[in-house]
Order: structure tokens, then sequence, then C-alpha cells
């Protein structure tokens, strides 16, 4: 598509303001995981492309709105927008918009198509293996939280709270990550990121208690 | 010793407004480590373990003085102080000061004794290995750093820049810690914490690229 360069500079504008956790590297992340399993998976790698680069457009206005408006949802809408100013057919435009419109899946619309369940699954894997592990920690740092607290009770404390740790938002979240993989590919990837997680909290368990 | 105890908490009171990457935690990190490496190496593990509970008391005065203080040097006055005040034997005195006055060592005095040489490991070996990754990552959260950079130009960054990343303080510091490890314990542990950082750093740059 000629205009994947300009959409992209659109795109990348749009994220200017965004949290480290979801911003323009995040984007980048995601579409090079979509591009890696949209070949294996025979995906329509225009759709997907688009997709990908577009998902997260929607972030600031659900931020601003303070969680009221679904990134997602009026992410979908912004990319309709985009995306007729720039010519693409309308056939296309509804592929990249389901994939966008269903990527956060919270009850809300199921992805259906290949496309869509390939980018689902790539923003998930954004949050497992090693980056996720890296995301979590800076994560921490930006709300002030300890670097480790091996006996966090998930029960008793709040996420993002000071005794909110890496680990805690690991065991809450992170671990349970794997069982929502929906593509053949996506679950192998998913499969590695995951023993990789368990292996480094183990291991840091055992460092923090002098024993390693 | 009866005042260990009284000794702690005096200690820990000191840590309240400690930044993330030296609190009381770190504290307790490098106590552990020291406690195993002490009963390996046959150390006097009175002197050990009251070195490494007082060994960064004096990291507030050189925050407040904007480094100029080393805390090194003004924690093992502080010590001295502490344990006088507790009755310890002046010898022990003695020999827990030598510890907490070397265990920065950068061009100052060395750490002549097995304690010193343990306290010194310990310290170095809490900026490695997996609790290494996660301070690393807590602290780029803390400046507002990027998650992850993998074309990061060392020589055009500086330290602490929303550019700088964890993976930039592991290409400058972090992978060089193991050849200034001084007993053999220690460069065991060393070691072992060393290969992880290096397997979780090139996984985070193939994970990065949609690779893995």
């Amino acid at each position: 598509m000629d205009n994947y360069e300009k959409i992209i500079a659109q795109a990348k504008k749009i994220f200017q303001k965004a949290r480290k956790s979801h911003d323009w590297d995040h984007t980048r992340r995601v579409s090079n995981l979509c591009l890696y399993m949209g070949e294996i998976e025979n995906a329509d790698m225009e759709v997907l492309q688009l997709a990908a680069i577009l998902h997260d457009i929607g972030r600031e206005e659900q931020d601003a709105s303070e969680g009221r408006v679904c990134h997602a949802a009026i992410g979908a809408v912004m990319a309709q927008e985009i995306l007729e100013e720039h010519g693409l057919p309308g056939d296309k435009i509804d592929k990249v918009v389901h994939c966008i419109a269903t990527h956060r899946f919270r009850g809300g619309k199921a992805p259906l198509s290949k496309e869509a369940k390939i980018l689902f699954d790539a923003d998930k894997l954004d949050a497992i293996g090693a980056i996720g592990i890296g995301r979590a920690f800076v994560f921490a740092g930006e709300v002030g939280a300890k670097v480790h607290n091996k006996d966090v009770d998930v029960e008793q404390t709040k996420a993002y709270s000071e005794e909110d740790t890496a680990y805690r938002e690991y065991l809450v979240k992170l671990r349970k990550i794997k069982d929502n993989i929906l593509t053949a590919e996506g679950k192998k990837l998913a499969e590695g990121r995951h023993q990789f997680m368990v292996g480094f909290f183990n291991r840091l368990n055992k460092e923090v208690d002098g024993e390693l």
C-alpha cells in the first residue's frame, strides 16, 4: 500500500504523550510480532500491519476519560477515519477496524478473523516474557513501588500501591496470559515466554534470600 | 550479640526516606548474601552481620550533600557511634567499621579483611542477576526512561536520560561487575548471575524484534 509510511507517521504522532506501558515502542513491538506470526499463519499482511500500527491510537482518549471510553472502540472509529482519508477500499477498512475493535476483548466483541486473532495475541504476548518483565518493573518504578516483595499478599494489597510489585502483577495477571492466546503460533510463543517468566521469578526469589 | 535486634531496628529507621535502589530491602538482601557467603568462607559472622545491616546508613547524607559526602565514609563514622552506644568491644567495632568504610572502594580504601571482602561482593552481587535486572528497570521507571531500546547509543546518551534504559545500564556497568568480585564464593555467584543477565538481554532483543 502506497500510503503505509504516511499512516505510520500519522499514527506515531498520536503517541507523543503516551504512557511508557503503551507507547509507540509497544506498538512497534506488537507490529513486529504480527509480521512474524502473520507470515506463518498466512494472514492478509496489509490488513494486519495497518491494524497493528493503529491498534492503540485510542489510548489517550481512554486515559483522558479515566477509563469510561474503551480505547479499542474509540480506536476503531479513529482508524476508520484515517483509512478513509487515505482512500483504502471499504472492505479492507472493515477488516482493519474489526481487528482494532476486538483486540481488547473483555466481554465485548470477540476477534473473529485470522488477522484479529493474531493482533489480539501479539498485544498479549508483549505483556509476558523478558519484555513483560521489563514493562512490569518499569511500571513499578513509575508508581513508586518496591523492587520486589516475595511475600506480597495479593489479597491484602491493591494494584498500583507501594507494596505492589512486578511480582504481584505476575502472580495476579501475567502468569495467566498464556491460557488466553488464540492462534497456534501465538501459543507456541506464549509458552516460551511463560516458561522464561517462571524461571525469572523463581531465580529472583532465591537471589533475594541470598541463595543464588 | 544481645543487642543485634535493637541495632537492626535502629538501622531500619534510618532508611525510612531511602530511595528504592538502596532501601532497607537492599540492605536485607545484602545481609542474606553475607550470611550465605560468610558461612562458606568461615567469616566472623557477628562482624559481618553488623557490617551488612549498617553498610548503607550513610546514603541519606550522601544524597543530601549531592554526592560530596561519601556514604561509605560517613556510614563508618555513624556505625562507630551506634556500636559504641551498644557497648560492642573496641576490636569488634574496628572490624565492622573497616567493612563499611571500604565497601564502596572507588579508589579509596580497599577492603582488606575477609568480612570486608564478603560485604563488598554482596553489595555488588545485588546489582546483577534477576534482582539486578529488576532494580535497573525500576530505576528506568523512576526517571521516566523507555522500557527498552536495543539500539541505544551508549556514547551519545547520558545516564538517567529518557533514552537511557536498563539495557544501557547493563551495557555500561552491570556486565562488568563480575570482574571486580573479590572472594571465591562471590565469584561463583557472580558468574551465575552474569550468565542469567546475558540470557535475559539476548532474549529481550529477540522478543522486541518479534522473533521469540
